[in-house]
């Protein structure tokens, strides 16, 4: 049976990036029914609303969407509901997309890209596993209001709610627990549980969860703590699960201490692995249009999505093998070159994993 | 008049960290009332309290606090409102302690401690100033309970409540273009504005005190973004002004980054500068009694408690020259300790402060 793939390129670097991933896809000799709509600021500018009902439908009606990405200073101004980040929060939440997997792994041939010192994170190879449906992201009552009590009685203040419900809590374990199975067997929950309710309560159901995996080590560490640890030693982790706030920030530094976010692919998966894959990184609107983006971090989204929603491992591997060709025959777009290599376009680099292909 | 200090050892290592400052202190020849209170498990131990009433009364009446550290996993089983960490956060709310001031300096004789490359931290020198005593640490309601609408309706649920109030914003916000007036005159504000309406208030109100320092340049970033960027290029800020949640991440993140968060003190200061002094670093029960803690980061934070509490500036840059000398004389303790550099004990470090003074 055709697949088919909804394809929202957005706005910045994202319609680029996305062109190579596709032609990538095409490349395969698989029959895939690619069908693309407008997000983001790009679905602002189409209809008014960056998650437009049409895209948000087609991406339902998918099989798995391939998403660029969104965002540009264009639409600071805009009231916070039309500004282009909703829609990726919009998806997250109408698909049911509640894990979030962001690999952190340091390609051999980037090494000196990181700004750590080679002997930190040279074998990097961390998986984070961010919930991305709860939390403080969509807790209800949220907004401006007069202060109810206390000292500042009477006063305007901003509020959120953080939460989590048990099963939320499990089933994101459950994903953490599964994912390191297939790997080193470590699981690290990383938690605020001195300081908050809801991360006491996460904790507990964390240790609870890890007793139905007695293969894989389970250790908890508080979030200042893991944030210290990731420049420290980041070696020590193999899969770090956490909530949708300390993941939205501790995925993004351990992607940094990369030095090649460029490169770094992620998916967001619902109960049944039906996800959305992105590229780790922005929609870089100061470099749109030049051309020179890395299209790598989404062509190895689209290896993902080969792999976790599609059923299609073989070609995953394949892709991720012509990658790490293209790196090895010394191409690098201008965000990961150095002295010694050649630095390629886009377009370039985009053709020459399908030429290895 | 004679100032009044209490002494607050705490825990682990804070007994011997303490006790160096403290010979420090009494070196300067001049009359400091010196009074010693239990704090954390210790509290615990004396009193069935991490804070005993005694040793809160001690604090609001002295005219600084000098803190150790608190914590022990021997009390990780107890109940959270007696465990040690609750000292500090009852330190903070009940002394009104809302500014925390971390600077993160990569000290030039200790550059090759850090785990990132050199020159991307030599000459580092930010300050994160933290607000202290609002956010998600404190707000009301939280706790666990069952889950009232939504998907999970009916399930247990664990819950907090972020807010900021206004006059909470503005007097965080006075602090860090103060400070930045001293300094480089850049504040750059860390937010997660297009997620959290906490943060969308606090952001406008950062750009509204803002204005009343049109000689200082105010930038935002987000969070997800700032943890990036510290990785990326640290070098880039001067004074980073975020809540207590973000600043408790954020700050030990950029504390890591010099690879020496021995050396790195804090304080955390009331409306009137009053204020509490305590190592950026924890009670490391590790390696407690073992005599090879590193005390600078004590002293440095009793020179702070001179220069921001007691009036005492000259004070605080004699010890602070004295501290720089004894790293120039190639003195290390074993967390900063390198080859080519003479390794000293707890005791050793304080003793060659006090024979510079
Ligand atoms: C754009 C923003 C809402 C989003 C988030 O905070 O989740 C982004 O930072 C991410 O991590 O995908
Ligand atoms: C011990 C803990 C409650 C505390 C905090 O989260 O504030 C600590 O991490 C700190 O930064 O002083």
């Amino acid at each position: 049976m055709t697949k088919k793939i909804a394809v929202l390129a957005g706005d910045g670097i994202g319609p680029e990036i996305v062109a190579e991933a596709v032609n990538v896809l095409n490349a395969l000799g698989e029959s895939f029914e690619l069908e693309h709509a407008p997000v983001g600021g790009a679905g602002y500018e189409a209809s008014g609303h960056p998650l437009p009902e049409a895209t948000l439908k087609l991406a339902k009606e998918a099989d798995a969407v391939l998403f660029g990405a969104v965002g540009d200073w264009k639409y600071d101004t805009l009231d916070r509901p039309l500004r282009p980040e909703q829609a990726i929060l919009g998806l997250r939440k109408n698909l049911g997309l509640f894990a979030n997997l962001r690999p952190a792994i340091l390609y051999p041939e980037l090494a000196g890209a990181s700004t750590l010192k080679p002997e930190v994170v040279s074998g990097l190879d961390i998986l984070i596993i961010r919930e991305l449906t709860g939390d403080i992201y969509f807790g209800q009552p949220r907004g401006v209001r007069e202060c109810p009590d206390g000292p500042f009685k009477g006063e305007r203040e901003g509020f959120d709610t953080m939460r989590y419900a048990e099963s939320e809590v499990r089933r994101i374990g459950h994903v953490a627990f599964q994912a390191a199975r297939k790997r080193n067997k470590k699981v690290c929950s990383v938690d605020k549980a001195n300081v908050l309710e809801t991360f006491q309560f996460w904790k507990d159901i964390m240790i609870e969860v890890g007793k139905e995996y007695p293969d894989v080590e389970l250790s908890h560490m508080y979030v200042d703590n893991a944030a210290m640890q990731l420049v420290k030693n980041p070696k020590q982790f193999d899969v770090l699960v956490t909530g949708n706030m300390f993941g939205d920030i501790l995925s993004d530094q351990a992607s940094m201490l990369t030095g090649s976010i460029g490169m770094l692919p992620s998916a967001s998966l619902d109960a049944n692995n039906k996800g959305l894959y992105e590229p780790s990184h922005g929609s870089a609107p100061d470099i749109a249009g030049k051309g020179i983006a890395n299209p790598l971090a989404t062509i190895l989204s689209a290896a993902m999505m080969l792999r976790y929603s599609l059923n299609m491992a073989a070609q995953a591997d394949r892709i991720e093998a012509a990658v790490k060709k293209v790196l090895q025959q010394g191409l690098r777009t201008a965000d990961i070159y150095e002295a010694g290599t050649t630095k390629v376009s886009t377009r370039e680099m985009g053709a020459a994993v399908l030429s290895v292909l």
